[in-house]
């Protein structure tokens, strides 16, 4: 109990001073991550203040994410986050950099396809094409669920009218997807299992959810089933958050097998996979099939989301969800509660572009250009950085993820500094993880936004930094 | 006790049978609202169950919104909305009927602004400008703040530049920017406190943030203070969500005085003022001023909302917030994690609209429209319906708010329902209160979607109904 004690001075409110001192426990780690609090009448006997003192400085440290409440037993300490400098210097990066200095750098932090490639002028095709057809209609709200046009087309050309129409959700984005799936079916303190690594974004809106989050290793195929079986016999798990294929940022894909036993276990410990496919359509291995979980899920346990962005362009801001029928009006109140609908005129555009056959002619495309980036990128990173990194090859994507050999003392944190002072891009592995002790000696590197060239300068400056 | 006795079944567990029991109980009312839950140990031992099965109990009520834990104190029951049922066939009407139908229906229900005045070629002209001058970077990302020319535009077109243009976020619609706030300031369990009667969406976002929420009566000129400061004595706010301008339902704008003195609470309290701007601009009334919380806030406790979707067109989906310094990290990664950012093209040919003037004269064409549309409804009012219902002249907006006259015994549901026999449209005032028991005597009728030919024949079959 010493470690409590604390001199109070006059000007500001004993609960905040109490606060403070138990978040400075916290981050020192004199208090570790779990650890449960003294009970408040113990605590407030102690200080010599009121219980109700107590109990406020237990819900300012909830608040704040210092601490969390298990009921019927008491209040815990929770470590917070200290990857928050570096999350905020990454972040800051692209902020700083101006249009003008952009060019200098190596970017291999970036996650979106090149805009170069966008053959703009379809585009604009298509979005004239559209208001000339619909008029005002282009601009009013849509119903929820987002254009019945776009939504027949989807249900046609990605599931063969597999899916019906009625069942699927347009949404401004993968991200905004998850967020809606989440505070649809997640609650404060339910129990949800992600891959690890997993992609910070969802990681983020788990944890905002107030969400207990269980990791389970990626491995060759899928996570590791024993772990994961392990986990849902001991707890009520909620959903499984789940990358099908080119998973961010491991770039591993899930074999047949393992799909097919994650759906059946979701059924038997009735729990939601939230499928993310962002990426599938970039497929370098002719090996590698498509099959997502949605399309053998005979339970109708997955919630499949589908971003248009990382694929298409960034700022039009459109993907989908397919919904379980079972939760099909609680995902939709929750699109409701988020922005009421997905910007009209951006789907109808979307609609005739996949109609036009622009869509598949684009895939195509940069299918091409980006497959011989990702040959280069494997070959410079081979003969390059061979002997200093481990990584495997995706067969797919964007990026590859790296991992810095044991005898090379550099962590992460300080690669991703130097690697800025030398005008590199990386982004590094701490970030994918729900403890930062996690994943620094990691990074990933993409190679959607660098051309062959810069590909090799980037290696190269990675490479010097690395001796 | 007695009420808790359960004979258990065999075949499903224990703790879902008790749950299924106490959420019967509360919604046949056998159980009350706010009714303090047994001790976990008291209940146990009654129901000859272990201590972690009633845990689990609390926690099924919990997630499912029967009930919410005082820290410290125990577990008290929470009554559902039983406006389900109205609420679901209120927004089903709009789902079934067709295109084709709608035009045999006078459709006082809709709030958005009528697409038949909106200029779609200027609409269309700068799109085109702006695919043309930005090329691909009119599809890329955006910051997470939101186009900066059109930040700039905002600030020098709305604000005189006293806002700074890094303070202003861009959102998608006004919606999404209370969802937005919400996530960044609102927790589990924190007061907030809304005007009586409010805004039904964003009711549904702080239940859905299981926020405490307090009402307060609204008045002429703004809530009522005295009672307003009463709740703020006694508990600690987070925020006070408000309607500047002809609040929604109500119609009711606030005085200067008011405002001045709740900024000064908020200072006082330490809380922040959500202000809503959705429609000041549509006014008719020459008597009223356009001064917003945000305009007089010297203490920056005002999180300022607009929406451009109601005056504009709602199928663009974009509006904007002015963050409080102190928060504004807080909100802007509150943005990221819900969709990254707003349609970039969309931002582009708004910030162009205004800039080419089309914004303002836009602004006075409808002003002008709606006017009359305004008069002609409150005439038709006064004429068709003065001894049946009351109401207030707004002198803005798009929409009445009456109250059935006490002698007329039919309540807002039941008009409602009717009224849909007769197709005529109507929002019944229940939408608009925390508790179902409200607002049962009023209902709401916008004009924006009803010619003056509409207007007369749907006060006539309303008129019918009341006899």
């Amino acid at each position: 109990m010493e470690k409590y004690k604390i001199c109070f001075r006059e000007e500001t409110p004993k609960y905040i001073q109490i606060a403070k001192n138990i978040k400075r426990l916290i981050d020192v780690g004199e208090i570790i991550d779990g650890e449960k609090l003294p009970p408040i009448r113990k605590l407030s006997v102690f200080l010599g203040v009121n219980n109700d003192t107590i109990v406020n400085v237990y819900k300012k440290l909830q608040g704040e994410g210092y601490a969390f409440l298990k009921m019927g037993s008491g209040t815990y300490a929770k470590k917070r986050d200290i990857n928050k400098k570096i999350l905020r210097d990454y972040s800051n990066i692209f902020k700083q950099i101006t249009k003008e200095k952009y060019n200098e750098y190596v970017d291999f932090a970036e996650e979106n396809p090149c805009a170069e490639f966008f053959p703009v002028n379809n585009f604009k095709k298509v979005i004239n094409e559209v208001l000339d057809r619909d008029g005002v209609d282009a601009l009013s709200y849509e119903e929820t669920l987002g254009y019945r046009g776009l939504r027949n087309n989807i249900s046609k050309y990605f599931w063969n009218e597999k899916i019906d129409s009625d069942r699927i959700l347009i949404v401004s984005g993968a991200q905004q997807g998850i967020d809606i799936v989440s505070k649809a079916i997640v609650n404060v303190n339910d129990n949800i299992i992600v891959e690890k690594p997993t992609y910070s974004g969802a990681l983020s809106i788990f944890k905002w959810r107030r969400a207990n989050i269980f990791e389970v290793d990626m491995e060759n195929g899928g996570i590791n089933i024993e772990n994961f079986e392990k986990i849902l016999k001991k707890n009520n798990i909620k959903c499984f958050y789940t990358m099908s294929y080119f998973q961010n940022p491991t770039g591993l894909s899930y074999s047949y097998e393992k799909k097919k036993k994650i759906i059946e276990l979701a059924n038997k410990y009735d729990f939601y996979i939230i499928e993310d496919d962002y990426l599938s359509e970039i497929k370098y291995d002719k090996n590698i099939d498509y099959i997502s979980f949605k399309a053998i899920d005979q339970w109708d346990r997955v919630i499949y989301i589908k971003s248009f962005s990382k694929i298409f362009l960034p700022g039009i801001r459109i993907g989908y969800l397919v919904m379980p029928s079972k939760i099909k009006d609680h995902i939709e109140n929750s699109k409701i509660n988020t922005d009421i609908s997905t910007s009209s005129l951006m789907q109808r555009a979307l609609d005739l572009y996949i109609k036009n056959g622009y869509w598949k002619n684009y895939i195509s495309e940069i299918n091409n250009i980006y497959k011989r980036r990702y040959e280069f990128m494997v070959n410079t990173l081979l003969s390059g950085l061979g002997n200093k990194v481990q990584f495997i090859r995706p067969g797919g994507g964007f990026s590859l993820y790296l991992k810095i050999e044991d005898f090379i003392e550099k962590n992460c944190i300080d690669l991703f500094y130097e690697c800025k002072e030398n005008k590199v891009l990386i982004t590094p592995g701490v970030f994918f993880y729900k403890n930062s002790i996690c994943g620094r000696k990691y990074f990933k590197i993409g190679f959607s936004k660098t051309d062959e060239e810069r590909i090799k300068k980037g290696i190269e400056i990675i490479n010097s930094i690395l001796k």
